[in-house]
């Protein structure tokens, strides 16, 4: 074990260290961040992903601590599964503690956990490395990145981040900190990615103060406003609006409610007690003094949002009237069931503002220029682009060689390369970095074949024919029976049906003595042949020829 | 039948009139183009969507001909469909025309079809109507809008169009006649509304001439641009700037190859020969004097660039130096895929630019400033959007009312219902107006119930457990087979299966004398519950209990 620093991104391929990334010095490891991801389209039957860190497996003793840079899903989400398995103290700080508190409390690892809360300007030894959170900017309050003194120099992990000099909480990035790191030499820096295609700078969150004043000012009735539950920062924002307009809050949707409750009681939620109001209440009010927070930005089926569109809310109805804001981005997958649930919407008789027609949304992350100010900040000697896609990483890269970082000290790469940093930067290896896949249950257990099997199983559906069939006469001694799903609908293909039937029977009539395992495929093989003579299509067939007794 | 004039948009739910229009005179029809829907990434299975044409399935008689606007496959491909049932005449332009040949030459109807060529400034009577075709810039050559005049007044329809006063033909869309229209008095106007959303006017799509001069002068090796194939602007605008910077080009792909022969034949795109070389060739210049033209902008899985991308094109490949350039818009659903396509892209070495990074694209449709100049020409005195989801429709007719035209002229409304256009505009009942799903042979065989098991099937697999039943004593009479895919690996699965297989088994011994089709029920019952407790998924269960000889 070389004594060098050496840092691997472990999690999703292509959204290196999104997930999770691994400090590694000597025998010494830390950890930061236990994110998931949320499955693309044709991910079938994956709840979420986790990051694939057997990397760490066999070095469980070796890893002191995982710290956390802030309260959202992709940067918290598998740490119930990670802790499960490294029984290690994770360092957050307060608000994002208590969204990890709320996460914990539904899945609980089975030895006792340890949450330490750290600080802005807290300075705490872990192992070799000392650890000093600072604050940054971003769509949730309480975030940091992180500065990490190691043996071999200073990282900087950036966290999400923007430069918001007119932030909800009011408190800005804290370019005194990173002023101070860039005085004692940053080695490495680590930076969010995420827009790095967007030139200039991300607008601040104040701009949309306007815009909410604008759509409660205009809307003729209630107020529906969806953003994500973890969106603390615009909660306030429309709480405060809505308190100036004279307008009650309601919130709809258990995570909302539940993140609400807790952040108003660490202090990083104001509400006036008279402004919040239950649910069940909004109907004695007239409908313009009436605002509804709500969940369901991304058309996720079983959110308020989607409820409301297709009209199946317990206790909610869309209203002629209705104004209804998307006050989100598009995570990319979901636009076809964003745009179903905005159609729906328009079609139950609301008016909506969603991203782009309308002004109701900034990202939480640094545009092109906020990514060149951190670098021209902190002059760091080496570079590696983290949190995005390949695309977003390459685009990181090419703006940091623009203020002079040198192309052979930037590291463009995926999931699980190890990155040494000595005199040069090496990117050695490739350790695992893949998906891991969460279903019900079942935690990488669905691989690359189940995969193939359920996409080709939703696309065409399946055939399977069974017959009771005697060995020694080689022949069938009953009717084939069918069962299909998803390729036929059995009442409009009886004829078909009937068939395929004959089909297989004929293709089970073999030489006396052969086994069952000879004549399956020979049924298989005429009918996936007859069936796509027939009907162009290719759905998965199979034969069972059963022998009596066995 | 009342001497009324009807329209009645046909095609997919809340794409109104995308795909085909229904224009009514008293026992009289037209109907215009026949376009297909690409299926959301959720309809599994499906290969296209095609209008229901129902309601004019006990009309055939009274159609009098199909009038196409341009030869987009949003407008043509559901053509040979709809030629297999009714043989009416098509019209349409010499390059539309053209393009309807290839597509009849790979999918023929029964009967020979009536193909009539008509040109900007033709008088077409077809029964009560009169069609008078004018032209509009779109990023197709020879597209046209049309005047309709029926008995109850001048219709026009819009086709797909923009107000470019640079195009690549230099054939502005044609103000005369839209200004003549006017003259006479337009009744109603169905307007594009693909980009009501968008504010402003639509870039002309001369700018992109310098952005593909730049892209080709700092390429330091070859240049691949995809488009659509249909783009036959876009081939000519590279094949300008490509012969301009002395590159050669290559063709890749079967479609944009057929269509860049037939477009160069009919005189629609202006290729030197010298410019043109076969793929095959391009190994012999040197990198930096090659483009290549391909398909694949959507990310499909079998066009060029998607086999480029995981290198698996037959006689291509991704080199160091090479620069891809996606010159399309990104069609909502298919973000995942070209964004896993541009990924790998980089991986394989080359550099990409694609929208909204590049400005390698513009739009073929109008922006709100250009659909409000079209309605203050035409001043129309009913006004239906057409052409995109409810969403485009609503703020469409929003964009009417800033000019001027009465809510109550204005008739936002999805597929299949009836507009009757008297002294007011009246919504009538909905006739059919849904999908018909295409999967190989089988058109609108397809429908919900068989979308739903393949939903199911695509998430969390299937198990079927198969046993021989006895019914006289009530007992199993073999051991249970299982089959399952898409549930679980089974050589990982091996006890979990032995335990269903247990739990199928006592299940199945019941009263004597019990039917088979009752004790299925039961097992499948058992089975579920047993699954569903050991992995918290829900595949579909099914029992098969056969009778020895039935």
């Amino acid at each position: 074990m070389s004594e060098k620093l050496r840092i691997i991104p472990l999690g999703g391929l292509g959204e290196v260290g999104k997930n999770m990334m691994c400090i590694e010095y000597g025998r010494d490891i830390l950890v930061i961040d236990a994110g998931i991801m949320f499955p693309e389209s044709d991910m079938l039957g994956v709840d979420y992903i986790i990051p694939d860190w057997g990397y760490l497996q066999d070095k469980k003793d070796r890893v002191h601590a995982i710290a956390i840079t802030h309260g959202h899903e992709d940067h918290i989400g598998a740490l119930p599964h990670f802790l499960e398995e490294f029984n290690v103290p994770v360092y957050a700080t307060r608000l994002t503690q208590g969204l990890i508190e709320v996460k914990l409390k539904r899945n609980r690892p089975p030895a006792p956990v340890t949450l330490n809360t750290y600080a802005p300007g807290d300075v705490i030894p872990i192992g070799p490395f000392t650890i000093e959170p600072y604050h940054v900017c971003h769509s949730i309050p309480d975030g940091v990145g992180l500065g990490i003194t190691t043996p071999a120099g200073l990282i900087v992990h950036s966290g999400d981040f923007k430069f918001d000099h007119t932030p909800v909480d009011g408190w800005p990035t804290d370019y005194a900190k990173l002023a101070e790191f860039s005085g004692r030499g940053v080695l490495v820096l680590l930076s969010d990615s995420t827009n790095a295609g967007q030139p200039g700078n991300t607008a601040s969150e104040a701009v949309l103060n306007e815009a909410f004043h604008q759509v409660m000012r205009d809307a003729p009735g209630r107020v529906i406003v969806a953003t994500f539950a973890s969106l603390i920062s615009r909660i306030q924002q429309v709480v405060d609006v809505a308190a100036q307009r004279g307008r009650k809050i309601a919130i709809a949707g258990r995570s909302m409610a539940e993140n609400t409750k807790m952040a108003r009681k660490l202090g990083y939620l104001d509400i006036p007690d008279e402004t919040l109001i239950p649910l069940g209440e909004i109907d004695h009010l007239p409908p313009d003094k009436v605002v509804i927070m709500a969940t369901g930005t991304q058309g996720e089926p079983t959110a308020v949002l989607s409820r409301l569109a297709i009209g199946e809310h317990r206790s909610l109805s869309i209203q002629e009237d209705d104004t209804v804001v998307f006050s989100s981005h598009t995570i990319p997958g979901n636009e076809e069931l964003i745009h179903r649930v905005v159609n729906r919407l328009f079609q139950q008789g609301a008016d909506v503002h969603y991203d782009p027609l309308s002004p109701v949304h900034v990202s939480g992350h640094a545009s092109q220029e906020e990514q060149k100010l951190l670098l021209n900040i902190l002059k760091p000697r080496f570079f590696v682009p983290i949190h995005g896609e390949l695309r977003h990483l390459k685009q990181h890269g090419k703006n940091a060689r623009q203020v002079g970082i040198p192309a052979e000290n930037i590291a463009v790469v995926e999931n699980g390369y190890e990155l040494t940093f000595g005199d040069e930067l090496e990117v050695g290896k490739r350790v695992p970095g893949g998906y891991v896949f969460v279903d019900g249950k079942r935690v990488g257990e669905i691989g690359p074949r189940i995969m193939r099997e359920r996409e080709i199983l939703g696309r065409n559906g399946f055939l399977t024919v069974i017959l009771c069939y005697d060995r020694d006469s080689g022949r069938p001694v009953s009717q084939p029976h069918i069962v299909t799903q998803g390729f036929v609908y059995e009442p409009q293909a009886r004829e078909l049906l009937d068939r395929a039937s004959d089909v297989a029977r004929s293709a089970a009539q073999v030489k006396p003595g052969t086994p069952p395992q000879a004549v399956e495929p020979a049924i298989e093989k005429a009918l996936a042949k007859f069936l796509y003579q027939e009907t162009r299509s290719r759905p998965v067939v199979i034969a069972k020829a059963i022998e009596h007794g066995v």
